[in-house]
């Protein structure tokens, strides 16, 4: 298995073209959700997929596919890949590492004409980040995805259905794009090969390995996510005639909810995150005084009594801002994620695959959301994360060093190796 | 003198007509600074001016007026106005019942072919509400508007120069449009006849004439307001995996900043007033951490060592809001309107006009800014308030009775004579 090796340099050329398409003048990438950069970037890998001998397929729930079949007939598929769409004003790595990666082992297999236990599907998810709804095409895949969500999706229904417009999607291909619906899938099929397992390598996003100084972590688990939007209600006054302590003033209420959602998660939930992202007044004007403030909330923790301990405590909190300033509050519950455990033999793949490398390994857990999250109900599902420099992301000064890329990517080959003979 | 009298259904009419153009669903008007809305209601005034049999003229800063030419051929002029533009989701009454009023005076004089010492001039002043600048007509005309204000101005710079596309106007027209620049005023030429004096009617839009159940107020000041354009600056950070306590959040900078700006006012000033209207976060995501923070802040007091003592303390409570929270702080400061005293000689006019009726008076100082306070450093100006129910303003629940508004034209009409004769 040593014999195989990947490419570096084809890797970076990818890994930099990719990084070109929606470039923002911080260094960084602005590519939502089927935004025009976006489709650019799907292009690129459709592209590069046939480029590279690849099959390639894209679903209705607009996941696009990269396949190698290298296994027996009635072999299923192993499957390999992260995102492409960005957060806004995001960074270079988050995703784009991840499916190049996928890319990259499937070539390197391909070229060394491997037959495997099972057929290889490289995957570029939709809507990952949740401009739109979040983790879009991975739970449409294995038909966890809800249809009040698309009814009231976070990122607002004019939007989403822009977006699908512009991708040339419509609505129900997320639920016709469940692989797992098919009551007897013939193996010949393409898409419809059962699952063997998800590998994804991601950047941590977060300090932990930088700070151990450790090259590989081995995911244990990805935590929980809740959101939440709220809409504070006051009265519309005029900001100069009318006395400041007979307002009902919505920013109060959002401000003090603000800083309550900080200290409730210092104090009480040290473990857990929590963010106000969002915050607009209405009307909007420096005379009047606010009558509304809508709030997003996002809060995670990595088990799920926690993330509801959590959530319960930042809606008690809302609810007593509001009453402090004698508002009206409106809650609107966007989703949640469960906490969910990689599988064991996922895990120790990469393991294995690292101590094959003499690369030191540091379990950890996943505070952000990946698509890893949605296959690990249906099939072992497993992680590679690399470290990020000063543990920036979701920013234009996310940054991860090329040596630890390629090694995330060695490890990943490794790791699909080691798996593709154990499930 | 008493025989004149306004025409109440006339003055309702045109009123009511005006409610119309712009109206929202909650009962209120939509009409900010050259918006659709208040062009057409610009309209109106121009054709009912007409129908009236009034000269009509509209100057370089969009200001609008009906004239009468009802004195002595070296005459001056006594101007009578408010503005027909609206914060946004407004109420029906602020600045509306002021222009219709004035017309209403001017149609009784001169249907009455009455002959004054002075000239008569009806006026809706451009952008009073500050959409764009704010007081923006009232101060080109008296030629004390700041060429800095046009450069940056609180509605942005963008909006202001699409305003002034859609209005026809070009931005150097604000500065010819000064009356008291010309050199040597041709009595006959329209437009230059020397300013005798400013009245306006208004509503209060606070509750003293209400709790006081009077139903006039005579305006002695109107207090001075300042506003700045503040910018928290932090680092956007992967809300799921940096810890809250190593985030440079900028949400929480400006919510304690919010949260300051009432505590301080409440605690240190309380006959001052202040705002934080709008507050925006960049970039804006659920699961980034607020990077930028902007934040709109308005102050108001009624004298100038007070309204610098509050400018000071609030600006000192936003930077120590930005350094608890770690923040750099972005201060502009985006203009102040100095408290302006209302003249003795409009103040016993407008009194003198409600004993006249036998209506009872009440001195106050005005909380709001009105075009009155940029005529008053140049002529007598005096205003004239009616009751708001529930004090309540920029809003859709604005409201003043019937009754109260036709007392308040008449008291325009009975203050108006007799200004006429002491100017």
């Amino acid at each position: 298995m040593d014999r195989i090796q990947i490419n570096p340099e084809r890797l970076k050329a990818d890994f930099d073209t990719l990084a070109q398409i929606g470039a923002t003048a911080e260094g960084g990438v602005h590519r939502p959700t089927f935004s025009p950069a976006h489709l650019a970037a799907r292009d690129w890998f459709h592209q590069a997929a046939q480029a590279a001998g690849l099959e390639f397929r894209s679903d209705s729930a607009g996941n696009h596919s990269a396949r190698l079949t290298c296994g027996p007939a009635k072999a299923r598929t192993l499957l390999l890949g992260s995102h492409l769409d960005s957060v806004p004003n995001g960074g270079r790595f988050d995703g784009a590492l991840g499916v190049t990666a996928a890319l990259e082992v499937l070539r390197c297999i391909h070229e060394a004409g491997l037959s495997l236990p099972v057929h290889l599907e490289a995957i570029d998810f939709t809507d990952e980040e949740g401009t739109l709804v979040g983790l879009l095409g991975s739970r449409a895949l294995v038909g966890s995805l809800n249809r009040r969500e698309l009814e009231n999706p976070r990122g607002g229904r004019p939007a989403f259905l822009e977006g699908l417009e512009r991708a040339g999607l419509e609505e129900e291909g997320f639920f016709t794009a469940n692989r797992f619906h098919i009551a007897e899938p013939t193996l010949s099929t393409w898409g419809v090969s059962p699952l063997a397992g998800y590998l994804e390598l991601h950047i941590e996003q977060g300090p932990r390995l930088v700070q151990a100084n450790v090259p590989i972590g081995v995911v244990t688990a990805i935590i929980g996510i809740c959101s939440y939007a709220l809409t504070f209600r006051g009265r519309a006054d005029h900001a100069g005639t009318t006395p400041v302590g007979d307002r009902r003033d919505a920013a109060q209420g959002a401000a003090a909810f603000t800083l309550a959602v900080r200290q409730t998660v210092l104090e009480r939930f040290p473990d857990c995150v929590a963010n106000v992202g969002l915050l607009t007044l209405h009307p909007g004007a420096y005379n009047i005084v606010p009558a509304q403030a809508q709030v997003g909330l996002e809060l995670r923790a990595a088990d799920e009594p926690t993330l509801n301990r959590l959530e319960a405590a930042l809606l008690r909190a809302a609810h007593q801002a509001a009453r402090q300033y004698d508002l009206e509050l409106e809650v609107h519950f966007l989703g949640k994620h469960l906490p969910a455990p990689m599988s064991e033999s996922a895990q120790q793949a990469i393991e294995q695959a690292a101590q094959d490398l003499g690369l030191a390994v540091m379990k950890l857990t996943s505070g952000a959301g990946h698509d890893a999250q949605s296959l690990a109900p249906v099939c072992p599902a497993g992680m590679i994360f690399i470290p990020s420099q000063e543990g920036a992301s979701h920013s234009p000064h996310e940054f991860s060093a090329w040596e630890d890329c390629v090694q995330g990517a060695t490890v990943l080959l490794g790791a699909t190796l080691r798996l593709a003979y154990q499930v």
